[in-house]
C-alpha cells in the first residue's frame, strides 16, 4: 500500500492536500519542435498557476504525432533531445511533467533493434530525471510504429515525489500499451499486456496514458468502454491524455479522459479543441459528458471542420477555392470550409458548359448566398472548344466516350489550380468515398486540390451530414456572416441541393445511377467490401446481386491507380483509402 | 557429419549420383494465384525433365512480392491455401520444391501477434509436408513486413529424403533472415542471427535464401560479397532464390546465385530476366558473372526496361504515349519505352507552344527517328488563348507568374491523358529525381501518367546514361525496327538534346539554370540530403553554399504535397520517393 493512494482518494478528514492533475491537450505542428515546446511551456505554466501537480502530454507531443519520416534524420532527433531538454529548464518550480518524446535506443547497433524509443519523460526540478518506453507499437492501418521504434524495455513506474514530501506511483503507459486487455477484446493483439504487468508487479497509485489516437466515428465510445473497464479491472484512476488536432489526413480528436478508480469518468477533454483540463480526482464522478456531440453527423462535421482547418493553418495558407457544381459533394465541402475558416476565406468558382443544367448555377449561387461565400463564373466553353479543335485531327473517325467527359473536368481542375496558384488558395477536393472506391472521378480532373476534405465520407452519409446541417443549423456557429444576412434561416445547403438525383452533367441527361448501383446499395456493398473485409462471395450471400457485387469489386480494384495519386483524405472511419490503405496496382486478383 | 553432406562435395568416386537443384526465378504477378501456380509448373516440370531433385523458388510466389494489403484478405489468404495444395498435388513425381507462401498463424488471437507468416513450404510427393517461417521482418524503407506478419516460430531445418534413400539437412531463410550477419555488417539490424543460430545448432548440407530483393544500384556487389561471407563463414554451400520482375515502383532483379562452402559464385541467373538456373555443386567453382553489366548505367537501364515493360504488361497495357520535349528526359523515356515494348507501341506527342524553341522540335522528331516511334503534333496556342481570355477578368491587374506557366504544362497533361484515354495507351510521365525533389514540375502538368519512369534517377545520371546509349548503341537491341533504317548509327538520342541548356521552355528565354542550381551541385546536395541523411548544416560542412543549401531543403520539403500525389515511379536506389519514403505535409521543420 502506497503512501500516495491516499492522495487520491476522497478522505476529507487528512490534512494533506489532494493532488491535482493536468493534461495539456494540444495542437502540435508536426516537427516544430521550438514551437510545440513554447506552446507546451505556457499551458504548464498556466496549470502551475491553477496549482497543478502533474502535468501529462499526449504521446510525442515534442514533435506531434505522426512525425513519420522526420524519425529517419539523425538532426531531427538530435534537435528533439535539444528541445526537450531546454523545456525542462524552464519549467516553474512545483510543479512535474510527464511529456510524450522520442529517446535514443542505445543498444540498436550492438544488440539490434530501431534506433528510437517513443517514450515518456518526467520533467522536474528543471531536468529530464526519467524516461519511460512504449511496449507496444501499433503497426497495421495508418501506423508504422515499428519502422522506427524498438519495443521498450526499462521500467514504466514513476515514483513522483513532492517538495511536500508527497509520493505517488503511477505507471506510465503510452497509446497502444492500454490498448490489449484480452478480457475487454476477447483476443489478444499483442503477446503482452503492458498494463496487467504493472499492476501485478508494483502497487500503484494511478496510471497513465499519453495518447495520440486518431479519431474515428465510433471510436469514443469504445474507448471510454475500454479505458473504464481498465480502472475497474485494475482498481486504479486512470488518466488518458490525447492529442488534437488534425495533421494531414489524420484527425485527432483530443477528448482526454479521467477515471476513478470504479470506472467512473471524473473529467473529459474538449472534443476537436485543444483543452487544458483539470483533474481531481476527489470531486467525484461527474456524468458523461457524451463527449458533446448529438450524434454521429456532429461529431464528423466538427472532425472534417478541424480537419480543413488544420490543414489550411498548418500548410500557411489562408484561404480555399472550391468548384461548385451545385452537387452536394462541393456544398458540403464548402459548408465544412466556411465552418473551418470563415466566409470571408472561401471562394466558390462555377464553372458551367453546355451539359450543365440550369439549376447547377442557380443551387450553387443559393449555397454561396447561404453561406456567404464569394463566387466566381466560368464558363469552361471556349477550353471545349479548344481541346476538341486541337483532338479533332488526332481522333478522327473516334466516337465521342469518356475522354471527352474527363476533358470537361480537367479543364475545371485547371482553372482550379490556376485561380489557386494566383491567389495562393488551396485547391480543396469535393470527391466522396462512395465516388473514390469506384473511380467515379477523374484523375487530374475534380480529383485536383490539396486535400480531399470528403474522400472518407460515403455518399449516403454526405446526404445524412447535409439534411443534419440543415436540422441544426440554428445551433451551428457557421462564420458567414455576409450570409446569415440572406438565408432562410432554416437551411445551409438548398433543399434541390439534397433532393435532385446525383448528375456528374458530362454529358446530356446524365445521372450517376446510369453508370452506378443506387447508392444506398453501393454504400452497403463497399461498407462489407471495405470495412468489414467481406469476400465477395460473402457479400453476394448477404443479399446483394452477384453481377452488381463483382462490378463494384472490379471497379475498386481498377481504381486503385487513380487512389495513389489522390490528395491526402481526412480519415473518419477505421478504413480510409490513403496512408493506411496499401494496394498493389498493377496485380490481378479473381474476386 | 550428415549423410547428404557428402552428396554436395566433389568426390567423384562416389556411385551415388550427386543432387541437382533448380531455381525457378519467375516473374510472378502480384494476386494472380492461379497463373502464377501455373507457371511455376511448367517450370518445376521442366526441372523435372533435366533430372532437378530439388526445386527453391523465390520468397511468396505463390502471391508474388510484395502482395501488400491483398494479405489482409481472408479470402485472399484462403486461395492461397488452396493454390498451393493444387500445385503439390500436380508435381512430377521424384521433385521436391520448396516454395514462398503464407501460412497462418495458428495462435495469432490468443497468445498475440500477427495472423499470418512470411513462410516456405516443402511440397513433395503431392502433399505439403513442412512449412518454415521467416523470422526477420524488414520494416523500413519499402518493406512492411511487420504489418502482416508475426515472427516466425519453429524449426528452420528441413531434412530432406529422396525416394533413393539419399538424404540432405537444409537450413530453410527467407531473405532478411541472412541479412544480419554482425561481422558482415558491422553492427546488428536485428538481435536475433537466423543463420548463425541454424549453423551452431544444426549439423547441415545446405543453406537456402528464399528472396524477393529490389533492385537498387550497386546492390548485386554487395549481395554477392555477403552471401559469399556467408557461405564461407558458416562453411556451407549456400543457395539464393531471388524474385524477378517488377511490380508497380519495385524492380526485382533475379540474379539468384549459388555459393560453394569457400564462397566462390557456382551459378548466378540472369538479369532483369526469368531464368530457371540449375545447380551442380560439383562442377566447381565459376568466375562471377559480373552480372553481365558492364556499369552502372548498363544496369539501371535494363531496370528501367524491365519497369515500364511489366507495369505495361501487369496493368493490360499495350502500348504508351510519352509527351516529347526536345528535352533529354521525354528521351530518355521514350528509349527506355521503345527497348521495352518495341518502337509500334510507342506514341510520341510534341506540343509546341509560342515558348518552344524551335529545336525542340527538330529534336523530338530527330528522336522520334531515332527510334522509330510514331509521333502526333498538336500546338497548344488554342487552349492557352481560351484559357487565358476566361481567366482574364478574375486575374485582372495581376502580373503573369507561375500560374501561366502551370497552365501550359497542365493543357499538355489534359491532352496527353485524353489521347491516353482514347486510345487506351498507357501515359508515362517524364520527370527524373532532382526535379521532382524540389518541386520543379507541375503537379496535373507533366507530372501526369501512370507511371514516373524515371522519377529516381537524378539529372546528372540522365546524361549519363543517354551519353551511355549513344556509346553503345550498336550492343543494344532498341527495338526501332523503323528507326534502324533512318538514324546515324552512332546515336539513339539526338546529341542536341544531350548538350543543349535544359529548359522547361514555359516562358521566353527560359533555362532551369535560372531557378536551380547547376545540376551536379544540386544532386550532389540533393544526394547528401537524402541518401546520406546528413543535415543541411552537414551539407554545408562539406563545401557547399549555405543559401544555395538551405534553399534547396527548403524546397525538397515544401515540394511534399506534389510527390504525394505522383504516380508510382521507378525504384533503383536505396532511398526513392514513393512507398518507401513517408513525410508529413502539413510541418515545419527548421532545417
Amino acid at each position: 500500500m502506497s503512501h500516495g493512494l491516499y492522495l487520491l482518494n476522497t478522505q476529507p478528514t487528512t490534512a494533506m492536500s489532494p493532488l491535482t492533475f493536468g493534461v495539456a491537450q494540444l495542437n502540435p505542428v508536426i516537427g516544430d519542435l521550438v514551437g510545440n515546446c513554447d506552446r507546451l511551456l505556457i499551458a504548464i505554466q498556466e496549470f502551475a498557476a491553477k496549482g497543478v501537480s502533474l502535468v501529462i502530454t499526449p504521446e510525442l507531443s515534442i514533435c506531434g504525432y505522426p512525425p513519420r519520416d522526420l524519425l529517419m534524420s539523425q538532426q531531427f532527433v538530435h534537435d528533439m533531445q535539444t528541445a526537450i531538454a531546454d523545456l525542462a529548464s524552464k519549467l516553474p518550480p512545483d510543479i512535474a511533467v510527464i511529456v510524450g518524446t522520442v529517446c535514443p535506443n542505445p543498444e540498436a547497433a550492438q544488440v539490434g533493434g530501431k534506433p528510437l524509443f517513443n517514450s515518456a519523460a518526467l520533467l522536474q526540478e528543471g531536468k529530464i530525471k526519467q524516461v519511460f518506453h512504449k511496449r507496444l507499437l501499433p503497426t497495421y492501418d495508418v501506423f508504422d510504429e515499428d519502422r522506427y521504434f524498438a519495443v521498450g524495455n526499462g521500467s514504466q513506474v514513476l515514483t513522483l515525489n513532492f517538495k511536500n514530501g508527497q509520493a505517488l506511483r503511477i505507471g506510465v503507459t503510452i497509446c497502444e500499451d492500454i490498448w490489449n486487455d484480452h478480457k475487454f477484446w476477447e483476443k489478444r493483439n499483442y503477446a503482452e499486456d503492458p498494463v496487467a504487468e504493472l499492476t501485478q508487479n508494483h502497487d500503484l497509485d494511478l496510471l497513465i496514458n499519453l495518447s495520440a489516437s486518431p479519431y474515428a466515428v465510433k471510436k469514443q465510445q469504445l474507448r471510454e468502454n475500454m479505458l473504464s473497464h481498465s480502472a475497474i479491472v485494475h482498481n486504479l484512476p486512470l488518466i488518458y491524455a490525447n492529442q488534437v488536432g488534425a495533421n494531414d489526413d489524420l484527425i485527432f480528436d483530443g477528448r482526454s479522459m479521467a477515471f476513478s478508480r470504479d470506472g467512473k469518468m471524473v473529467a473529459c477533454g474538449k472534443g476537436f479543441e485543444e483543452d487544458l483540463l483539470i483533474i481531481n480526482f476527489e470531486d467525484g464522478a461527474k456524468p458523461s459528458p457524451q463527449n458533446g456531440y448529438e450524434c454521429d453527423e456532429a461529431e464528423i462535421f466538427a472532425a472534417l471542420v478541424l480537419g480543413v482547418r488544420d490543414y489550411v493553418r498548418k500548410c500557411r495558407f489562408k484561404q480555399v477555392v472550391i468548384g461548385l457544381s451545385g452537387g452536394i459533394d462541393s456544398a458540403l465541402v464548402a459548408a465544412i470550409a466556411t465552418e473551418a475558416i470563415g466566409c470571408e476565406n472561401v471562394l466558390g468558382v462555377l464553372m458551367p458548359s453546355p451539359y450543365s443544367s440550369d439549376h447547377s448555377i442557380t443551387d450553387a449561387i443559393a449555397l454561396a448566398n447561404n453561406l456567404g461565400i464569394t463566387t466566381q463564373t466560368i464558363p469552361i466553353q471556349p477550353m471545349m472548344s479548344a481541346f476538341e479543335s486541337s483532338l479533332a485531327n488526332i481522333f478522327t473517325g473516334r466516337a465521342s466516350d469518356v475522354t471527352e467527359e474527363n476533358l470537361q473536368s480537367r479543364i475545371r481542375g485547371s482553372l482550379l489550380m490556376a485561380i489557386s496558384n494566383k491567389f495562393g488558395n488551396l485547391l480543396l477536393s469535393t470527391g466522396n468515398k462512395s465516388e473514390v472506391s469506384v473511380g467515379y472521378c477523374t484523375l487530374y480532373g475534380d480529383m485536383n486540390g490539396g486535400l480531399a476534405a470528403i474522400a472518407d465520407v460515403p455518399k449516403t452519409r454526405v446526404f445524412d451530414l447535409c439534411e443534419w446541417l440543415n436540422r441544426t443549423n440554428s445551433k451551428l456557429t457557421i462564420k458567414s456572416k455576409l450570409g446569415q444576412d440572406h438565408r432562410d434561416s432554416s437551411e445551409v445547403i438548398p433543399v434541390n441541393i439534397i433532393t435532385k438525383p446525383p448528375s456528374a452533367e458530362l454529358k446530356p441527361d446524365q445521372l450517376d445511377q446510369d453508370s452506378l448501383p443506387p447508392y444506398n446499395i453501393l454504400d452497403d456493398i463497399l461498407d462489407k467490401l471495405i470495412h468489414q473485409h467481406f469476400s465477395a462471395a460473402a457479400i453476394i450471400d448477404s443479399g446483394h446481386e452477384q453481377a452488381i457485387v463483382e462490378r463494384v469489386v472490379r471497379l475498386v480494384k481498377i481504381a486503385e491507380f487513380k487512389r495513389r495519386q489522390a490528395a491526402p483524405g481526412l480519415k473518419i472511419t477505421d478504413r480510409a483509402f490513403g496512408s493506411g490503405w496499401r494496394m498493389p496496382i498493377a496485380s490481378k486478383v479473381t474476386p
